[in-house]
This record gives C-alpha cells, structure tokens and sequence, in this order.
C-alpha cells in the first residue's frame, strides 16, 4: 500500500475516533443533566479536555469528568508513532513485523456514584506497522447482576456484530469471556461484552466500518443502561459493595491488561494510562 | 546437609517467624489500647487469626486486624513446600536449583487510620530448594515525610546489620531503593529501609540472627514512631492525600512487587497475598 493510502486510512480513523469521543462526551453531559436521583443536588458534570504528548512520537487528549452521575469517566483518544522494541512488540499482541509503528484510539473507562449503573468499558483502536489491524471492545461490570441490562448490552453488540459477519460475535464474545477473567480469584471481571483484536479481513473499509458499528452501539445502548438506574435509591451496603468490586477492576487492569502494560512501557502520559483506575475503592 | 540437619533450621526459622508475630501482635494491640485522638471512643482493635492452606503443600495463619490506630494490619506466617515450576524458580529469584522447594515467612503490612502516622512492611523469609538462603526487609511509607521518623527507622534498622556485617546496611538500604520504586512515576514507594534475597554467607547461624535481628529492631522501632504520632489530630485534606498515596502502595504490589506475583502463581489463599492491598485508595 502506498504512503498516501496508509496516510489516508491513518486520517480517517483517529478522526472517526475523535468524532466518537466527541458524541459520547455529549450524551454522557446530557445524562449528568437529567440526574432527579441522589446528588441531583450538586451541579452536573462536564468533561475537561487534557492534552497529553508521548516522549517518542505523537500524543493525545484526555477528556475526564467527575460529576453527579458518572463519579470518574475517562476518555483517552491518542494518535502515537514511533519505534517499537520486542518487548513492545510482544506486549502490543504477539510479533507485529516492523519496528515502526502507528497506532491511533479511543479508549473510555466510566465508574459510576451509583451502584446500581453498572461500570463499563469500551476500547477501539487501529494499529499498523508493515500490517494494519484494528482491535477493540466494549464490556460490562455491574455491581449487581441485572440480567435485563446484561441482555441488552449484549444485543447491542451482536446487532454491530452480526452486520459484518454471523461469526463475529459468538467469536468476540469468547474472546471477551476468556480476556477478562482473574485467575487468581477464578472470578469474570464483569458480565463480557466483546473483545477482539488483530481484525484485519483483507477489506480495510469494511473492518473500519464495523470499528464504527461497535462504537455506535456503545453509544446507543450504555446511555440506556444509565438513564435505567441512575435515579434509584441505593444503600451503604451496595456503595460498599461497589468499592469491594472496584477493587477488583484494580485487581485486573494493573495485573493483566495489556492496554495498561504497553501504555507504562511505551512511556505514554501515566494519567492517561491509569485513566482506568477507580475513583476509590477497597479491599476491607 | 542431612535431613535431620535441614529439617531441624527448617524448625527453627519457622518457630521464630511465628514467635516474631506474636511479639509483634501484642505490641500492636497495645498501641491500639494506647489512644487518646482521633476515633479513641471506638473499641481497641484486635487480631484476629485465621488459617490457611495451599492447595499443593503447607500453609500459614494470617492475623488481621482492623483497628482505632491501624486501619487494617495483615501479618501472615506461612510454610510452604512442594514442586517449583520454571516459571515459579524465575518469581522466587532466578534459578534456585532443584525443583522442590520449602519456604517459611513472615510477611507484615500495616495501613494507619492517621495519614500522620507511616504505613509500613516487613518481611523475612526462609528458601530452601538444593541451596538455602534468607531474604528480605524492612521499609516505611510515610505519607508526609517526616525527617526524623525517616532517621530513626533507618538507624534501627542500621544497628541490626552492623552487628552482622559493616557492608549490609549500605547495599541493603540501595537495593530496598532499587526495589521500591515505580518506574512508571518516576518515584520511590516511600522513603526505603532495607532489602536483600539470597542471603546465603555460608553461616547459617550468623544468617539466621541477622534476620532475627531485622525482625526485632522492627519490633522496636516501628512502635515508636507510631506512638510519636498517632494522637496527632489531621484534616481531611491530610486523608485525602493518604488515601492518593496508598494508590501508589497498589500500583506497586500489582504491577511490580515479587512476593505479590509469585503468591498468585503458586495458588497460595488470595486474601493472604493481598492482605497488603490498602482497605481504601484513590486515583481521584
């Protein structure tokens, strides 16, 4: 592929994944703003933007708001370059080919002041070094199990799924399953969602539009889930809850998550590495 | 060695790790009984112990308490032995010979109500596999440096290696520096002590009074500066800032500590080898 090309296709996904940013930020103030539940008191939350810059090659913006409803979220979106050691290689999903890379993203960690919203994950990116690929998911940690919210997070992504290929998403949701499990406390960090990566089919506008789809119905369907709880009452007994479960999510990010530990090695911003990091939480 | 010879220092290392808990867990209580600030209308805290066993060989006690003065104290004493995975030889140290091995220890972690008064860890242990040898250190976290609790701590633990060696508290005291630092912040855990592994002089008797010693000039001097402290009344600001610093407290254990890692890997109980996660952190 020519340089021209590559430069295109690099231009149209850390745009896209901008733009997304740029939607979810929107969505998740107007669910600050329609708070009538606990702490409908204090004033609504808005996102502030950070920008960050990598010693090494490109940078990104942070956007993080604490507010009412949504108690720490972080949207990272990063566009990075530069040389890749083995070590990154290995860390960045087995050997890549190349020692330059590219690699642009959005990343989004949201903990919620309720313990009824459940606390959630999404992640795509595009990588390309002599290959191109995309990775990414969306996955779901409530504090207490909702099966009704687990379902429809569920259908929202095997509906993105199921738009590119019927194998997506039993495949991706396997993935999810497998990805993020604590072995040492033989536990799933959450209720899944999907997980893939090196998502390279040999036809670039269609892996990139279901990128999109997978974005889309993130944020189509966690505003839903929010605007479903955020204004029940909860107890101390469930903030508690809540804090123990976090510790959790604590648990697995600095033990096994491969995002955290090539965003530490490659020196990128640790605030925005660590974006992901609860609030507060405890291990009682 | 023979057998007899091996099983009867394999006797008394353990002996004494339970003799130090004891030592030290009445020295503890009394601090607790000792309040008269902050929460000193809350009952005095108490151990509590509890057994533990590792699926594959041994086992240990923790004893846990959540107390007036310490927010949350694990000491754990465990012996544990069986067969050494390649990848367990690398966790404990590079390759240690053999694939049986035996180990017994003694491992504290304390978390202070009061962000005036230092959280600190110990730890000594026993390794035996076809060689033998000790390890381990002593170091303190305070939350607000304070020059004179950083001399005494390190002085006490000076005198212990001078009675063995001139050259161990200088190289200690450099590879606990080593050891407690997070290269992803560019900053140390808190303010050092001392460290070592592989202790092996070819003494075992002059090795084993050196860690006893370690032990008992903890045993002294740790105390002390708690009571220097601990009815010094703090603001919220102060706590604040402790809770934030015990984050980094779990950012290291996660992402670099030895002893968490090779916990997890041998399957020994997960609440014992995350006794030292604090009850309560922050990444505001």
């Amino acid at each position: 592929m020519s340089d021209a090309a590559s430069s295109s296709r690099q231009q149209a996904a850390s745009t896209w994944f901008a733009e997304l940013r740029d939607r979810i930020c929107a969505a998740f103030e107007t669910l600050e703003d329609e708070l009538t539940g606990t702490y409908c008191d204090r004033a609504p939350g808005r996102f502030q933007r950070i920008a960050t810059e990598r010693p090494g090659g490109g940078g990104g913006e942070m956007a993080v708001m604490r507010g009412r409803v949504f108690e720490k979220v972080g949207i990272n979106v990063s566009t990075v370059f530069g040389d890749l050691s083995a070590e990154q290689r290995q860390l960045a999903g087995g050997d890549a080919g190349g020692t330059q890379f590219w690699a642009s993203g959005i990343s989004l960690v949201a903990h919620m002041q309720s313990p009824r919203v459940p606390a959630v994950h999404m992640n795509t990116r595009h990588f390309m070094t002599e290959q191109s690929w995309f990775g990414g998911g969306a996955d779901l940690t409530p504090m207490v199990e909702d099966a009704a919210d687990t379902a429809a997070f569920h259908a929202a992504l095997k509906q993105a799924c199921d738009r590119s290929a019927a194998d997506y998403y039993p495949r991706f949701k396997a993935w999810c399953d497998e990805y993020f499990y604590l072995p040492h406390r033989k536990e799933a960090r959450g209720v899944g969602g999907i997980f893939f990566d090196r998502l390279a089919s040999g036809d670039w506008q269609a892996d990139f539009a279901f990128v999109r789809n997978v974005g889309l119905a993130f944020l189509e369907v966690y505003p839903r889930l929010v605007r479903r709880h955020m204004n029940e009452p909860w107890s101390t007994a469930e903030r508690e809850h809540q804090l123990v479960r976090r510790g959790r999510y604590v648990e697995f990010n600095l033990l096994y998550d491969r995002g955290t530990a090539f965003g530490l090695k490659t020196g990128h911003n640790i605030d925005a590495v660590l974006m992901s990091m609860p609030p507060e939480a405890r291990w009682p």
